[in-house]
């Protein structure tokens, strides 16, 4: 496979999106000017680490960009653009890259960006590094330092199955697999979802503070709390645990609830929203979006996380370099 | 090492430039509204492909910021902002990434531009993953496809030095090194230098199209050729090649004209500029930016490369997936 072959098949899956005067292939990609500030992030996947040897090519296209936009989504911002750092192992060839360049393109278009520039490498381990850019309205970014004390913590659709899901498969259990609940495991691990309309309108709602949980919603509530110099009583019988993760806990023993509170890669978001405007957001977020919106605690003066009875809770979740 | 704490270390040696609403630590970054149209590029340097185990930590951060920026010279544009991806291997420690943090820093500082964002992870093999955005006015960025029959063919700097450092380092022969032509070509090799002013003045001079060498001039020169729908004439006796190579290839008997014609990693630029301007730009060039420019051939109607007597040459070069 030679590297200009590849790119120019990756150009004809690709193409070019709206806004995007020069796409793949020049030295770099040219955009046409933005109409608010600039939203910039880059996440790595990382075989071993971040995913195991069987993955598809299509659903780990798919993940980076949904990872990325996730990012986005928590600004309150928009995505527009994305470039791929795709690192591919010796036994790969050019049909394995183009089917990940396709979930790259349809997740893409799922979420209404333009793939526009990237490089390939060979390399010892399979590595996607993706970068999203975005838009925002001036000022108007939704940071991690702007909870105040008295605000609620609000949460997005339910946790712990991504995490469910990677232990399933790292069971290799043949006898859990087969059930709805299995595949909805596995799917949350396999295709996250970015919460971008839900940001935007929890932006819009007033939020004070936001972030999405991608490494566990102790830790990152634990992280979201420092960024702001605020402590947070955590209801931790209102955290929303995943029905299948309920399910499996019951087949297998798993405990569900701690899934809930220090699984990774959930990808839902986390909000801090003014008493007043949190029931408010709540009350037609579902309907709006087919994603429950719960209001899991209060924000409170002081620093590090508690139980609602008082009890200081460990901010344990995934440490990328531990 | 945990996240956070590195995460922590790596803001303090960075800051926030000018144009960063908010840099380092949230979800994503946020840039001020850019005054034309954006530019962005993704660049890969992956270990045992793109440079050995005995690199600094501090040539490689600097390294992979001014090969992006070279991508980002070579549309006539200016850099603005970088996110890094890196993925240390299990021996590295917390110093070890601060000190390549420190060479992205430094070069950032060098050529204007603020690291934004970016991402770390645990892998079996060191790769940096970084991307650049920058400037262009709208209209203005010069692509590669603009070259017309007629135009000359400018290069900026000398060429193959990095090629001959490659080597000169793979041969690790205690007798050629201490010279001050070995030290030129092992610095050609670690610490390239990006071409940005002299990208703008090639734009402003009236290039019809433009690219850095990143993978060897006549590989590059095909791939621009390829673009513009043109062939090119090149007068291999006008190749500016490096003094330091010449040196070389008197001491050990490499083809200095060989390296300096397919050798990657030279990051000077390759321009299309038209007859009457093209003298214009070369007359005052060295004496403007230190670096010469000189006219090594012309665009002709048709394909491929060929010398001045009407040889064919072929396109030889390095590619990343051979």
């Amino acid at each position: 496979m030679r590297e200009d072959e590849l790119v120019a098949a990756i150009r004809r899956i690709t193409g070019d999106g709206p806004g995007v005067v020069v796409g793949i292939g020049d030295d770099a990609a040219v955009l046409e000017p933005g109409s608010g500030e600039q939203v910039v992030t880059t996440d790595l996947l990382v075989q071993e680490v971040h995913f195991g040897t069987n993955v598809s090519a299509r659903d780990l296209g798919m993940k980076a960009v949904a990872v990325n936009v996730s990012d986005i989504a928590a600004m309150g911002a928009s995505p527009r653009w994305a470039t791929l750092g795709l690192v591919i192992d010796p036994t790969a060839d050019a049909s394995w890259v183009v089917e990940l360049v396709g979930g790259v393109k349809d997740a893409c278009d799922e979420y209404a960006l333009s793939l526009v520039g990237g490089d390939l490498s060979r390399g010892r381990s399979l590595t996607v590094s993706m970068t999203v850019g975005g838009e925002v309205a001036p000022g108007r970014a939704v940071l991690r330092s702007g909870a105040r004390p008295g605000d609620r913590i609000l949460v997005t659709g339910e946790l712990g199955a991504a995490a469910g899901g990677l232990i399933l498969e790292q069971r290799a259990d043949a006898s859990l697999l087969g059930s709805d609940w299995a595949r909805e495991l596995l799917r949350a691990q396999l295709r996250p979802v970015a919460r971008v309309a839900e940001g935007l309108a929890l932006a819009g709602g007033g939020a004070t503070a936001m972030m999405d949980i991608s490494d566990g919603l102790l830790l990152d509530l634990s992280r979201l709390c420092s960024a702001s110099g605020v402590g947070a009583r955590l209801d931790v019988d209102s955290v929303p645990v995943a029905g299948a993760l309920l399910e499996f806990a019951g087949a297998a023993g798993v405990d569900a609830l701690e899934l809930a509170l220090s699984g990774g890669e959930d990808y839902e978001l986390l909000a801090a929203v003014p008493p007043g405007q949190a029931p408010v957001l709540a009350a037609t977020f579902t309907e709006r979006f087919g994603t429950g919106l719960l209001d899991i605690g209060e924000f409170v003066v002081g620093e590090g996380l508690c139980d609602a009875g008082g009890n200081a809770l460990e901010p344990r979740g995934w440490d990328h370099l531990a």
